[in-house]
């Protein structure tokens, strides 16, 4: 059997059951965006992410500043999802003997610059040789404790049926920015959508001032609206339902693509907005405190797996949405 | 300019100018064999290795399950030449979608078992599709705090002229085992250096001892004694002399490669033994401590670089020596 007949989550429910935390120094496991331990009065937050040429990224397509930018943007959005703060990175580079280093030159300058952006500091790595080009970021955040002992984080698994469902701004630019990017789209709203393709921003300040405002649960979007979403009610024992025509959507990917805009919205990834579950009153506060609508989008329920609405109330077909890294897509 | 005409410490440096420290907040950056920063009472260490298939192991002559236990212990030895105590992985899989998901477990088996071994956690993760298998893993550990706030740790910068150079072990046995592997060596002798080789005992019972005893200077030896022990001089200004005669010899290398056995153990890398740098009666207690040797193999001096002497004490030419691991070696 090979492993795209099981995919990454089945994989990932295998490590899980292959590497049992042997002791009570994790907090938080396999399973979430970050893993977190108790160091000193507080956590440590720690995610890692891949980022490899020609799968995650067209190397003849982008510049490689923005795959750097985007490299560790990836990592800094998991602390985000959990509510932490960034703090130190270490980049593995697997580089190809004949990559120039003008291209690691301007990686480099990439990472930096989202490093400023984010108060990080990049504090060590590995460099190896291997046919083919790929960069890992290894993040370190902080979360504090709360009175029982437990991080002050947002959690996957904290979902309950009755709360309200929110995103913290328009979904669907990252995949339309895929795509004008494989149609070799130019004009300004492809050029936004690659840019938001690129150079997400991750929600450092949406997922502290959700935290502070009293939201529990929260995952970022990275591989789709629903998928992400699924996570989170797989996590926690709880269904959803979401009615698209409340998804907000990227006011480029409306110009440039309005008959796909709300389909890749919904199942586009790589967002990097969060999802927030938390009572209404909550999210209206997580709001007031940024400054910034939350756009509720649904409600979680009792059942399972995640059900989209169209503006008629009827189900729409969201089997195949997502992203899975490993299995086989439909031809 | 492709980047194997710089090689991986011409790309280090680089980054480390690419990405200056932005805070104070990092005590030990680029470097070292592991990061440190503060966290609560004491520091964070931390550090990232990663094994790729036909580059770092020969994936159709080795077992996934002893795969699976270097890619932890490699980083379980950055750890140990910090001195430091390993706590907590992550491990990140790129994985072509046709690899064979019993692959998969064994690797997982095999960091289990390291992981129990040293009393690490596996908190998470990250899983890819890649078109070459790769194994990268992020370990933490901690470090204590001295008087006078900085991490209590070895540092690969803090050898002294006139302090004497110890090894914890025997070394070439690692060089031995992938030579062994080569050429598809059996009988006792080889099984024992293939063994050397893919299941590495990191040395945290050394660092420890040392770092009680009032060492400050250590590196484990991945790329190879005289390369390893260059970057001691390089990051501490100073230059060292070894005797080769005096450099401890795996047993079953004397027996299966007795012609080359003493450079095997000088240029060999991999072994995962630790260099300690100190004065003679501080080497001494450390390894009344350890209830083992320390074998003494030349002296810290004035000067730059690394002179390795035969019996008669003639300079040995080891320009080529040890391991870069993108530069061009000559043919």
């Amino acid at each position: 059997m090979d492993v795209s007949e099981i995919g990454e989550f089945g994989l990932i429910d295998r490590l899980r059951a292959a590497l049992p935390a042997t002791s009570r120094r994790v907090a938080i496991g396999v399973g979430d965006d970050a893993a977190a331990w108790a160091a000193g009065d507080g956590f440590v937050l720690a995610t890692t992410d891949t980022m490899v040429a020609g799968v995650h990224f067209l190397p003849d397509a982008v510049p490689w500043r923005d795959v750097g930018w985007k490299s560790l943007a990836v990592n800094v959005s998991d602390i985000a999802a959990m509510g932490g703060t960034p703090s130190v990175a270490l980049v593995t580079l697997c580089l190809p003997p004949s990559t120039q280093v003008e291209a690691v030159d301007e990686l480099y300058a990439g990472i930096a610059e989202c490093a400023r952006a984010y108060g990080v500091d990049v504090a060590g790595g590995d460099i190896v040789s291997a046919p083919v080009l790929a960069i890992t970021v290894a993040l370190y955040g902080t979360a504090d404790r709360r009175d029982d002992g437990s991080p002050r984080v947002l959690r996957r698994d904290a979902a309950v049926a009755g709360h309200a469902i929110a995103v913290t701004g328009p979904l669907g630019g990252s995949g339309g920015g895929l795509r004008a990017l494989r149609e070799r789209g130019s004009g300004a709203a492809s050029t936004a959508l690659i840019a938001r393709h690129m150079r997400p921003r991750p929600r450092i300040d949406a997922g502290r001032a959700a935290l502070d405002a009293g939201v529990r649960c929260a995952i970022d979007i990275s591989d789709g609206l629903v998928q992400d979403l699924g996570h989170v009610c797989e996590s926690s024992g709880v269904g959803a339902t979401v009615e698209l025509a409340r998804v907000p959507l990227d006011a480029a990917l409306v110009e440039q693509y309005p008959a796909d805009a709300r389909m890749l919205a919904a199942t586009g990834g790589e967002d990097y907005e969060l999802i927030l579950v938390a009572p209404d009153d909550v999210l209206a506060a997580t709001g007031a405190a940024l400054g910034a609508p939350m756009w509720i989008i649904g409600r979680i329920t009792e059942g399972r797996g995640v059900r989209l609405l169209d503006e008629d109330g009827r189900d729409i077909d969201v089997a195949s949405g997502g992203w899975d890294h490993l299995k086989r897509t439909p031809a």
